[in-house]
């Protein structure tokens, strides 16, 4: 574990087998409990901490079944199914005894293969060029990430004109900076603001109740990235009935596509 | 239980409190064991037929962990959680108490909202407009669904010329017609056919090892639809190391978003 407040986050200790406790992060505060994002990355932990892993992560999904109050947690993480090179994970969060958060994951042992990014990086200038948000974050989580916003930032007049789209492309790092991993990566999928914000200039309450993040990366891709700047791009796809979704992606500044994620939201109007 | 074909595949005989069991179809066979989709269909089922159900279904993340064996299996359904309008689910499928499948899902009490499409239903000819495909479905669960094709059809010739893209856009209903309903929306959200195989016109072996579906529409609105087709896309994202991902759509006739979904899968090569 190193200093850094992500790591000091998602700490996890064994308790036993397939048991371990954490604490929630005042650095990663949302409005109500923690940011998704490390809770997501806090789920990943349990199994990147587990000695039966195997292999690397590919597919994560977690829900969000009620804020995790700040404080102290449990997290379960069972291999359900381990096979030659592709492991199923069932995780969950409890606090008190009762489940705060359900989640499952994939881990396998990865090979090169043919390999192509169809969904490409569009043209956008380098996180240099692109300035830095003047305003301090509103919730203290936001301070943990330094994010460009290239199209799409932080909505600024709640002025409730349809935007016509809730597109978002930004750069993104931890602040301070920190070499990216899986855990890391597994949080910043969670970084893109609710879209419905961003589509309606309207402030409604809200909640993310399920995210699933693909990794196309490997840990020795993702080490090469050290603690640069990665592109995402997050955008609405329906909104109706009280919840919407987003599909997002995540490239390095090579264009390669770290990750895919898409997540589901709760709002209230 | 209707004599449909798709209701007898995914039917469920409840043994306990949380416990069904149930027996893979000879209609939906795919290559080894069943069509992913009648399997995610089957573990919406167990939460759909569940006494304690509340609302109607939001999310739905299915891991397939190993090929379901032909024959009886369980299914475990549980509310990890119940909150005052929705509700977390956790569901497994085993053969011989080994985990074949682990499921997470959300139900939910809808109510209407303000509501939008942001991906928008491409323009297509209606499906009376596109033809049929003229050859019978090379595994039986493809004879159980009415397909055509729009652009992006079943690869004709592996001769191996990268096409560019991977993306297929498709008019489908349940064949022989059945009214639309959860458990065949979820089912048809995995009737894509593998991307990899479209984007390299290179037969390479594989398996979805995981798919999430976003439902978007009310049983109302799927009651409406009757069994009138839908239309489906589906493009991959980003390909390698074994694994790729897609991203896919289903909307109404009417451009009415009922499904968005994602998967990942592996490949071998």
């Amino acid at each position: 574990m190193t200093s850094h407040p992500f790591d000091q986050a998602i700490a996890l200790n064994a308790t036993g087998e397939h048991t371990f406790t954490g604490a929630t992060s005042p650095a990663y505060a949302n409005m109500v409990g923690p940011y998704g994002g490390i809770t997501a990355a806090t789920a990943l932990n349990a199994v990147l901490q587990h000695p039966a892993l195997l292999g690397e992560p590919v597919s994560l999904t977690v829900n969000f079944c009620a804020a995790v109050a700040d404080g102290p947690f449990e997290v379960q993480a069972v291999a359900a199914r381990t096979n030659r090179s592709t492991q199923h994970w069932t995780v969950a969060i409890t606090q008190g005894g009762e489940t705060m958060v359900t989640a499952t994951a994939l881990t396998a042992v990865r090979r090169d293969t043919w390999a192509a990014v169809e969904h490409t990086m569009p043209d956008v200038p380098a996180p240099g060029s692109v300035p830095l948000p003047t305003a301090r974050g509103r919730v203290e989580w936001l301070n943990r990430y330094e994010m460009r916003f290239i199209e799409g930032g932080f909505p600024g007049v709640w002025d409730e004109r349809d935007q016509g789209h809730s597109r978002t492309r930004q750069w993104v790092r931890d602040q301070p900076p920190r070499p990216l991993d899986f855990a890391s990566l597994a949080a910043m999928a969670d970084v893109f603001s609710p879209r419905i914000w961003h589509r309606r200039a309207r402030f409604v309450p809200l909640g993310t109740v399920s995210i699933t993040v693909y990794f196309h990366a490997s840990q020795a891709l993702l080490s090469a990235n050290g603690d640069a700047h990665v592109l995402g791009q997050a955008q609405g796809q329906a909104f109706g009935q009280g919840f919407f979704d987003h599909s997002a992606q995540i490239w390095n500044q090579s264009g390669v596509m770290l990750a895919t994620s898409h997540q589901v939201v709760y709002f209230k109007e």
